[in-house]
C-alpha cells in the first residue's frame, strides 16, 4: 500500500517520555515537582521519545528508554528514527541491539561518533546512511522529512506526514531554529508541533529551548496546536505557579499522552 | 572503625545479575533457556553485577543495570567498583549520574576512554584515579584488591576481604587469568570464587571463559566454593542437559542469590 492509497488516514503519536536527561523526579532532589512525581506516577517524566503510527507498524522516535524490549515484542519494531546520539536519546540501543533473528533499521543525522560502541557492535541494529536534511523518505507508511536543529550534537527534527492533512512536527533537542528550517516547517502548516521546552522562561543555557524560545518557535511555525516536551524539573516547578501564562493552543506533554493529527 | 576492629564480621554478596551482555532471555530467541526465562522470572539473567556488604554501606560491583536509582535510594550508595567500561557493566552510570546533592565515587581500572561521555559529563559520579593492580584499598569497610583480567577492555577482578576469614573473589569479564594473578588469588585462599563462565565447554571465543576454563581456574585458585556468573543462554541450554557434570563445589549463580562468606 502506498502513502497515496491512504491519504485520508491520520497520524497517531504516543509520547513515551517527555523529560530531559535527568528526568523527573531527579535522583536526590526534593523540589515540589520531584516530590509530586515520586508520589504520582502520572507526573513522572521519562526520557523524551515517542512512537508514531499511520496504519503500518510503529515508528519509534528516539531510544533513551531502557525497556524497549518490553515495549516492543520481538519483530514488532523495524524502524527507529533518532534525533541525535546523546545518551538520553540513544542509550536504549545499547540494550536493544543484542537480539537474535531480528533487524531494526536506525535512521538519523550524520554523526561519525554515534554512542559508545554502537557502530562497532551494532547487533541487530542496521544503521542506515545518514539522512539528508529536507529530503523525505517513507518509513512505515509515514513521510519523514529531517530538519536540522541547533544542538551540541548533530540533531534532526522531523516533519511527519500521512496523507495530505495529517502532519506532526517533532523538534528535540534544539535551542531555537534556523530561519530556513523555520520557514520550511511553517510552510508545511503542521497540525501539531511537539517541541523541546526544557527550561523556565529566561533560563535557556544555549542548548535547549526555554519557554520563551519554544513559544516564539510555535508562533513562527504556527501549527494547529503545540505540545511542550523534554521538560526539566525546574520547568515543572515553574508550571506549578504559572501554567496559565501559556497560550491556549499550547499544552505541556505528559508521558503516555496520545496525539492525533 | 577500621577493618581490624571487625575481624570477625563476614561478607555478604547479593548477585544482582548473572547474565552476559544479551542477558537471558535474548530478545527474539526461542531456545529452551530463553523460553523458560520468559515463563519464570527466577530464570531471567540480568547483566552481571553484585552488591557486597560488610557492616558498612553497600559496595556495588558493576553498573550494567538501568534501575540503580530505584535499587539504591538517594544517598545510600557512595562507592561503585567497576570491573570495566563495556556497556553491559557500566551503562547504568549514564542514568545514575544526573542526580542532585549526591556524590558517588567510581573505582576501576585505567581506561582512557570510559563509556560514551561519562568522563566529560560525570554529574554526581566522582571518578577516582585508576586502581593499581594488587594494591588494596578500604571501601565501605571492605579490603578491595584489584587483579588484572584477560579481556578486550582493561578489566579488574576483585579480591574482597572483611576480617581475617571472610573473602570473596569476583572475576568478570575474563578469559583465563595470568599465572601471577592466579597464584596471588590462590594464596589468598578465598572462601568463594564468583567467576565469568559465559559459554558451554569448548565454546570460548577468546574473551570470556567457557565451562572448561572456569573450572580450570577454580581448580587452580581452589576456593571453598565456586559460583558461575555472566552466563549466556547457550550455557543455560547446555546446563539443562549436563548440569550434573559440574563438580559439587561449583554452582551456577542466580539473580538475587545471596552469598555469605
Amino acid at each position: 500500500m502506498s502513502v497515496d492509497d491512504r491519504r485520508n488516514d491520520g497520524l497517531s503519536m504516543t509520547l513515551l517520555g517527555t523529560g530531559d536527561s535527568p528526568g523527573v523526579p531527579v535522583y536526590g532532589c526534593a523540589c515540589p515537582a520531584c516530590q509530586r512525581a515520586r508520589a504520582c506516577d502520572a507526573r513522572v517524566r521519562r526520557h523524551a521519545s515517542a512512537v508514531v503510527r499511520a496504519d503500518h507498524g510503529p515508528l519509534l522516535i528516539d531510544a533513551g528508554l531502557w525497556d524497549l524490549r518490553q515495549r516492543f515484542p520481538a519483530g514488532s519494531l523495524q524502524h527507529i528514527l533518532l534525533t541525535h546520539y546523546h545518551a538520553d536519546h540513544a542509550q536504549g540501543l545499547l540494550e536493544l541491539r543484542w537480539g537474535q533473528g531480528l533487524r531494526i533499521q536506525v535512521h538519523g543525522p550524520a554523526d561519525a561518533q554515534g554512542l559508545a560502541d554502537l557502530y562497532r557492535h551494532p547487533g541487530v541494529l542496521d544503521f542506515q546512511p545518514a539522512q539528508t536534511p529536507f529530503t523525505p523518505a517513507i518509513l512505515e507508511g509515514i513521510e519523514v522529512t529531517p530538519v536540522p536543529l541547533r544542538h551540541s550534537k548533530p540533531s534532526h527534527g522531523y516533519l511527519l506526514r500521512a496523507g495530505t492533512d495529517s502532519s506532526i512536527v517533532y523538534l528535540t533537542d534544539t535551542c531555537g531554529l534556523d530561519d530556513y528550517a523555520t520557514a520550511f516547517l511553517a510552510d508545511a502548516k503542521p497540525a501539531v508541533l511537539v517541541v523541546d521546552c526544557s527550561h523556565p522562561p529566561g533560563e535557556s543555557r544555549g542548548n535547549h529551548n526555554d519557554v520563551d524560545q519554544a513559544l516564539m518557535l510555535a508562533e513562527r511555525i504556527a501549527p494547529g496546536r503545540t505540545v511542550l516536551t523534554h521538560v526539566g524539573h525546574a520547568l515543572d516547578c515553574w508550571l506549578l505557579d504559572y501554567a496559565e501564562r501559556l497560550p491556549r493552543s499550547v499544552s505541556v506533554g505528559r508521558d503516555g499522552e496520545i496525539i492525533q493529527a
